[in-house]
C-alpha cells in the first residue's frame, strides 16, 4: 500500500534546466527526486505540476510522490533534513498526506506566473529580473494586458511547432504593478502553453516602450501567428507563483506561503 | 582644478573580501576603481563611506572621487555605461557634484545597518541572510535591544585587539521587525566598532532563542568584555543601509534609494 504526498518547494531556477528530467543536464527534478530517495531510502518518482524552462524560477511548486512509509508529513524533522540535503537553491517547505489519487499536474485548477522588469540595476536580485532600458509606461501595458482577458485562443504567443492539440486557455487575471522599480505582471490561467507567458511579456513590454500600441494587441491576438507578436522576454525574468488546486486537496496555504520566499 | 563627485552604490558583497582595497584578495573598492578610471579615461582615488568585512553587504553606500572633468553628473550615459562595466553584483545608482572638501567618510553623521535572520529556507536570498534553526521571541529581542539604547561604551562587542581609541558610539537606534518569514534588526549610531553589529545580533538573537535572558544584557554591557557577549553573527545577513550626511550635502535621497535594492 503506496501512501501519496505532496511536497511544497520553491526555487531559483537559474542553475538548472528547467523542473523537467533530461537526460544530459541537471534538472530540478532531478536533484530532488534523488535527495528524497536517499532521505526516504527508498526509490521514489517525482510527478511535478507542470515544466518550467531553463532558468524559469518558481516561488510555489508542489510535486507529488508515493512511498511505502506512513505519515511521513506528521515527522517535523523530514523537512528540516531535506533542506539540508538540498543545494541552497532549492527549498522545501511542507509535506501533506493526500488521497492517492490526488495528482500535482493534472489536478491544478490554475497556474498563477509572475514576470518581474526593472530599469534599475539590483545586485542583489542577478538573474531574477529582465533589466530592461526603456522607459516603461504601466498604464498602456496594463491597457494592452487587458486586451489578453478578451480572448481564449493564444496561438500568437505559442512557441512555433508545438504539437498542443489547442491553443485555448482561460485567462483570470492578467495585470501589472509596480512595487518600487520593478514592475510585476501577473497572470493567471487554467492552463499555459510552452512558452507563452514569455511571448505575452515580450509583447507587453513593446507596448510599454512605445515600439507597438495598445491597439496593436487585439490585430496580434487575432491574426493567430507566433510571428506576429514580439520577442519572448528571456526566461530569469519568469517565477511560476501560484498553483491552485481543488478546495479539497487542503493546500490553499499556497497564497501564504508565497510570501516565505521575497525575491 | 579637480572636481569631487560622490557615487551612490550598492553591492552584494558575497564574491569580495569586504570594500576595502587588499593586496592579494578582491575587493569592491579596486573593482569600482579600475572600472570608472577605464571609464573615465584617468586614473582615480576611490575613498569610501566606510569598510565592510568579507561577505558584508551594502543596499546603500557612498564613496567619494576626484576628476579632472567637469560636470561628470550631468551626463546620463555614465551610469548606464559604468553598470555595463561593473559586474551585475556591484551597482552604481548615481553621481553627485560636490564641494571639495566633502568628504564620504568623515562627514558621515550617522550609519545604518540591517541584519537579516530567518527560519525558513529562501533559494532566492543564498548569501543574503542568516539561517537560524531556533524559534525566536521577537519581544524579548526588542527588549535586549532597549537595552543598547542605554549605553555608551561598547567595548563588549569590539574586537579584542582593535586598537580604537574609544569604544563609545551614540546609538540612535535599535529595534527588531518582522517581514513575512524575515527578522531584520536596525541599528543607527554615529559610528561603529569593527564587528560591533554581528556580536550585537549574535547576542541579541541568544535572547531571542531563550539561551540568555533580557536581563543578562545591561550585564554583558557593563562587563565591557568581549568575552561576555555571544558569537558574532554570520557576515552574509549583514548590510551597511544608510549613510546620512549634513543636509547641505543635498544626499537626501539615501533613504529612498533604499527601496531599488530589495533584498
Amino acid at each position: 500500500m503506496l501512501n501519496r504526498y505532496f511536497i511544497h518547494l520553491s526555487y531559483d531556477g537559474t542553475a538548472y534546466h528547467g523542473w523537467q528530467y533530461q537526460p544530459n543536464a541537471i534538472s530540478v527534478q532531478q536533484v530532488l527526486t534523488e535527495k528524497i530517495s536517499t532521505l526516504l531510502r527508498e526509490k521514489i518518482d517525482l510527478v511535478g505540476a507542470g515544466r518550467t524552462d531553463t532558468g524559469v524560477h518558481a516561488s510555489c511548486y508542489f510535486a507529488h510522490f508515493d512511498s511505502l512509509q506512513k505519515e511521513l508529513h506528521l515527522d517535523e524533522e523530514i523537512i528540516f533534513k531535506l533542506n539540508h540535503m538540498l543545494p541552497p537553491d532549492i527549498a522545501a517547505h511542507r509535506l501533506y498526506a493526500m488521497p492517492e489519487n490526488a495528482h500535482a499536474r493534472f489536478a491544478a485548477v490554475s497556474r498563477t506566473y509572475h514576470y518581474r522588469v526593472r530599469n534599475v540595476k539590483d545586485p542583489f536580485a542577478q538573474n531574477r529580473y529582465w533589466e530592461t532600458y526603456w522607459p516603461l509606461d504601466i498604464g498602456k501595458m496594463n491597457a494592452a494586458a487587458g486586451c489578453l482577458l478578451q480572448h481564449e485562443d493564444f496561438s500568437s504567443f505559442a512557441r512555433t511547432g508545438s504539437d498542443n492539440k489547442t491553443n485555448l486557455c482561460r485567462l483570470d487575471e492578467a495585470h501589472w504593478k509596480k512595487e518600487g522599480d520593478t514592475f510585476i505582471f501577473t497572470i493567471t490561467a487554467n492552463r499555459f502553453l510552452r512558452n507563452m507567458v514569455r511571448a505575452v511579456v515580450g509583447t507587453l513590454v513593446d507596448v510599454g516602450r512605445g515600439k507597438l500600441q495598445v491597439e496593436d494587441m487585439n490585430a496580434i491576438i487575432e491574426e493567430k501567428k507566433r510571428s506576429e507578436a514580439s520577442m519572448s522576454a528571456p526566461a530569469c525574468g519568469l517565477y511560476l507563483a501560484d498553483i491552485r488546486y481543488p478546495e479539497h486537496y487542503g493546500l490553499g496555504l499556497s497564497k501564504e506561503n508565497m510570501n516565505e520566499t521575497r525575491v
